[in-house]
């Protein structure tokens, strides 16, 4: 039921989802959204997640998603480190927008169902994914189902990705499973072997990797992919990484106080001493100072005081 | 803070979430709509809420949102009876399809607030609202909240409805409640007099009315306009309409054994002999025939069995 690994297109181990650097007219800020996945990409992650739930997808309409798609490949990041984002509501934008990026050659695909009505049945959402897989019609294609219940309000169910994993073989490889349930992940590691699920969270990524996965995606490793980085290496060269894993996971830990686009932009504001970081699309808002302050020292307390400056 | 009668350019009394009929390629059925539109209003319908969750606005993309609203207005359906359905999740897309709409000679919008991020916070949502109603930039433009908790995971709560109504007068004028929660109704219509709340369901009708409402705009009226609009007329008159809500909020639940668009699309399907009306886009998918046949035979047994064929 799933690809050979030289058709697989994107590798194993820590994707980002990265932030959308916006310009004050908060339009997407083109020169520093590639620098900040060149950046992402030498602290050693493995790929970038592009147009996720951290870089306020949602937040743009389907023709500045395809200027962000196109400004990042022609500065050079590289289409098979590069999974993008595509789902919409509307299965003509998702069919859209996941040709282009196809075409433009991103590795794989994230899709998220579409989550405006619900609930909705299995049946429904098969007949959507059947739809915009026809009228992409590409042998490239490459689909990760984005699972996250709590923001899409619905969720993958197993028999749903099993039939859809069945129905089209080698095109829906996989899974970000972004709803925080260990239980969830064993289930779709165990029921399909082979299948590539990133857990939505670097938390996990010693444990999905354990049970076959095959890494993580995640909003927290804008700032920690090194770290993360570092454990999936170990991991892979057979060192025992828990101890790294604990202190990977306090750290990501501690940014869990707020939003994450807020928490991470407003930090990265701090780190880069670059007030641009601060502009977000609503319905994103800056939180207070405060709260900003409580994380940084949460984190400084935990040896982390910037990405590049770690004391442990 | 609410704007003179002259202003508000939308009729009290009952407005329906009409359907959109599909042709093969599940694209916009143009004429068919606008039929559909004009037997409404020949039914006794004040209104039509054009691309809301009934209609599948979600479903649809932008450029085909705008095809479909100028097509109806072509077709003759006068502006000011119509509330159209603008809200995306990316403002750029809202203030574009809004300034279409008001443009156009659309009487009212009817704006989702953007529903895929949550929870966001009161200040993040206002500067949304805020940065579409400073786009449009349009003095014509008269915004109705569509509060619809289940579906968008995002309430308007009371303090953010009186922040916009305040910071926008004569321009958030009303509110499609859709939350099904008559204590709701009752604190936004107590807390803003002059606010134009429209109940999301028939069953509310009277009530709503009675409490200082404007009426209300519902799925179902696309079966049952001219039922609600005999009630709205008579409690204008001052007529006793106990009886005849209780019949109309009977009927109204025996359509609530699926989800609205199937089973209503099912059923204009047998009511007119036309199959083009089984069409629907996914994820909506048909339900069974025999539950479509049970939801007929309660009608039946009210008295309903067609639209234009009561028996009470």
């Amino acid at each position: 039921m799933s690809p050979a690994s030289s058709e697989i297109f994107l590798p194993d181990g820590v994707f980002v989802a990265n932030l959308t650097p916006l310009r004050e007219d908060l339009s997407v800020d083109h020169p520093a959204l590639a620098a900040h996945c060149r950046w992402l990409l030498e602290q050693g992650a493995d790929g970038i997640a592009l147009l996720g739930t951290t870089g306020e997808a949602n937040s743009f309409g389907l023709r500045e998603r395809i200027g962000l798609i196109e400004s990042v490949l022609e500065a050079g990041i590289p289409g098979n480190r590069l999974m993008v984002g595509t789902g919409c509501c509307a299965f003509p934008d998702t069919a859209a927008l996941t040709r282009f990026a196809v075409e433009s050659g991103a590795g794989g695909i994230l899709m998220l169902p579409p989550f405006y009505y619900k609930p909705v049945s299995d049946e429904g959402l098969f007949r959507y994914f059947s739809l915009v897989i026809g009228q992409v019609n590409d042998s490239r294609l490459r689909i990760y189902l984005y699972h996250f219940p709590k923001l899409t309000g619905v969720p993958f169910s197993t028999p749903l990705v099993e039939r859809l994993v069945c129905e089209f073989p080698g095109v829906v490889v996989g899974m970000k499973d972004s709803g925080g349930d260990w239980g969830h992940m064993q289930e779709v590691c165990g029921r399909l072997p082979g299948f590539r699920l990133y857990a939505g969270t670097e938390r996990y990524l010693a444990d999905v990797l354990g049970i076959g996965g095959a890494g993580c995606i995640s909003a927290t490793t804008n700032a920690t992919a090194a770290l993360a980085a570092d454990v999936f290496r170990r991991w892979r060269a057979g060192e025992d990484v828990r101890a790294r894993q604990e202190k990977l996971s306090a750290i990501r830990q501690a940014f869990e106080a707020g939003g994450f686009v807020p928490v991470l932009k407003q930090l990265f504001a701090r780190w880069r001493q670059e007030e641009g970081w601060l502009r977000m699309r609503p319905p994103q808002a800056p939180l207070p100072d405060a709260a900003i302050s409580r994380i940084a020292d949460e984190l400084k307390a935990l040896g982390f005081e910037h990405p590049e400056k770690l004391s442990f």
